[in-house]
């Protein structure tokens, strides 16, 4: 095995390793964006990273598309995807069996998504994403409920209203004021929407002088609002605010700049942003895709939706100090004053076990006061040293290794007590 | 959208699609899984399924490197493999960080592996695999804690020790055994091994016809235990099966056919077989592997475990009857008898919820009797509708949906109630 170059110990560029206490924290924000969703009757699905490559090219950002995406062939010579975002999955799921499901569904997944990035700070080829979606309900309700769970997401994770706000929009306004405005559909309505979702990464100067080059002004149009279709689409969305503001979201504003990267959305869309201005970032976005499931045939199914990524969610909760609590390796360490008192700290360490404890036992030959240092170092709260003493006494001596006091107690106690 | 063939709902070749139902199975099985391991003091770890394909060019089971791996080339003219297992991805990161790690290493990890395997039945392309690792020590308890482990994962689990037989073998010895018998290291005895390890899918006449083809018999070398390094090994693997005997392992005995696929095992290995003569498949495998981490320079660093995939686990529960609890996708439905009730039920699914209640909530315009019927559809086990006069009287009428009965309650005692 050792006759050739060492081979290097780096991930594949642009993946990350998690390590245990790495993974523990990526699980423990899992876990509580579960127990939030799950709250509001959410349900999980999931589907493979693996997808046929047709799904991705016939709709949607280019950019992603064309330049973005890990696309190769199988060894059958099909032409597969590593999925870079989740929608496209899942309105393939929900046509695969749209006559079987009861709606709405109400569904999320969190998982890995791939894309051919170019390598920049804090951009990564795998990183994960949570996708929220409710299914078969038209806008109104359904639009309020999915930006209210987004803000409830952010609350239950510790956040105030202060620390986010939330940019409403709508792309069915966006679809009017090009028409009204005479910008052709197409490649140029598409570059015309582009440099509006840039605006915030411009000048102002610089982004006035783009918006000059167009032959037509759909903005404009918007802001005058004179049009009866633009007055009436706008006129919606002042009333969605409204709607969540009475629900207790007080933190939404109409955006006109809010675009949104994916070309299937129909309806309303929204970003929420990071109020600190240093990481003025966007957490969240979504909006509605009315449409995306007429790809599979059958008639469309109405749909919104929202995801956020590990990343940009982490960042947030680390920068505002609502990181979530992560376990630690284990309630107690369970050590051996000798290779002979193996066998009795074994049976002790099971019964903890049984009693709802997770328990590290020492297999090694060190000496105690070497137990006690490597307990402390794997930040395992508590230590007891148990043998044969302990098992004729019935009694054990617990350390609490953050204050160094002991105390002595019947064995059948110490599990409920480290777990405290 | 619509302007072109509709796309098929089905999904890549060889991989699952997870609806909520079936995800439900599949992480109630990760999550048992994860409280025994971590009972034991195992830790989660986690990789990118993309890594670098010469982790795997470099050793071991040929048969997967040269035709069952997902390799590619990216963007950047890397090569790239879906993995096709954990351990040399673990290999790599107990490597990364060998020295700031704090041994023994517990750890383990749940994710899907990829195999381009020939398409049969029960046969996919991505499998789910839970992998145990103990790591930084020598064979002895470190071996006993690995297997008494897969036995304590299948017990947890609710099987007996009369469902499955843990069989145990050493490389080390079938290494002794060659030497001695005067096969040549590589291909042959390659070829040999995979011989002995295919036994049991063949007649006795025809193994014995195959195994007579071979210059050497390095099986009967050890079935005659004459030889001195081949008695002392044997008697190893005795001791081992006589501890594990006392530490409350009676299943376990010596088949000295049990060869495992990989090419880094160096000691003790072992396979779980389910013992129902109709589905007698090998559940879990395993074994010591002390010479891995050298692929990327360095000492050695001892190391044992074993892995189990999620449809032979899967299989198995459920051919005995031990199959994992999933929790509904609610337990209550919050109905509303009319739109304008909407509000008050809102306000009452925030209540349960900050109790800590999972509530599916109503958004449609249905007849309260279709809502209880949709309820029922979806398994949720309690209805309540609630409205302006619930929110008026305090008093809500919860409905048992298994049996139709009706209690009227404190709308403050549904969230206990419906929780127990």
């Amino acid at each position: 095995m050792t006759d050739r170059q060492p081979l290097s110990t780096e991930p594949y560029k642009g993946v990350r390793d998690f390590y245990p206490g790495d993974w523990a924290r990526m699980q423990a924000l899992f876990n509580r964006t579960r127990e939030i969703l799950t709250s509001y009757g959410y349900e999980e699905y999931n589907a493979s990273p693996l997808e046929r490559a047709e799904l991705y090219e016939s709709k949607g950002n280019e950019e992603i598309v064309n330049e973005q995406t890990y696309t190769f062939t199988d060894r059958g010579d099909r032409k597969v995807t590593l999925r870079p975002e989740m929608t496209p999955s899942l309105a393939r799921m929900v046509a695969g069996k749209r006559r079987e499901l009861v709606y709405p569904l109400r569904w999320f997944s969190i998982g890995n998504r791939f894309r051919y990035e170019r390598m920049q700070k804090g951009r990564l080829r795998e990183f994960y994403q949570t996708d929220i979606d409710l299914i078969g309900l038209p806008e109104g309700e359904a639009d309020i409920e999915i930006i209210t769970l987004a803000h409830d997401v952010l609350v239950n994770f510790g956040a105030t209203e202060a620390d986010f706000s939330i940019h409403v929009n709508s792309r069915k306004l966006l679809r009017i004021a090009s028409e009204v405005a005479g910008l052709p559909e197409g490649e140029h309505a598409r570059h015309y929407w582009q440099l509006i979702d840039r605006k915030a990464k411009m000048t102002p100067e610089t982004f006035e002088a783009a918006r000059k080059e167009f032959t037509a002004d759909p903005l404009a149009v918007i802001e005058a609002g004179t049009d009866e279709r633009v007055a009436e689409e706008k006129a919606r969305l002042t009333a969605l605010i409204e709607s969540l503001k009475a629900r207790g979201v007080g933190n939404a504003t109409l955006d006109l700049d809010v675009v949104r990267g994916f070309d299937y959305y129909t309806g309303t869309v929204f970003e929420i942003f990071d109020t600190n201005p240093e990481n003025a970032r966007s957490l969240f976005g979504g909006g509605r895709y009315d449409g995306l499931v007429t790809l599979f045939g059958g008639d469309p199914i109405p749909a919104v939706g929202f995801a956020f990524g590990d990343v940009t969610l982490m960042d947030f909760l680390t920068t505002h100090g609502y990181e979530v609590k992560t376990p630690a390796q284990a309630d107690i360490y369970v050590g051996t004053p000798s290779v002979d008192d193996r066998e009795a700290a074994r049976s002790f360490a099971n019964e903890l076990r049984d009693n709802g404890a997770k328990v590290f036992m020492n297999l090694t030959e060190k000496s105690l006061g070497d137990q006690v240092k490597e307990a402390v170092k794997r930040s395992i709260p508590y230590f007891a040293a148990f043998g044969k003493n302990e098992a004729e006494s019935g009694t054990v001596r617990l350390k609490t290794l953050a204050t160094s006091s002991e105390e002595e107690m019947p064995r059948a106690e110490v599990a409920a007590r480290i777990q405290g």
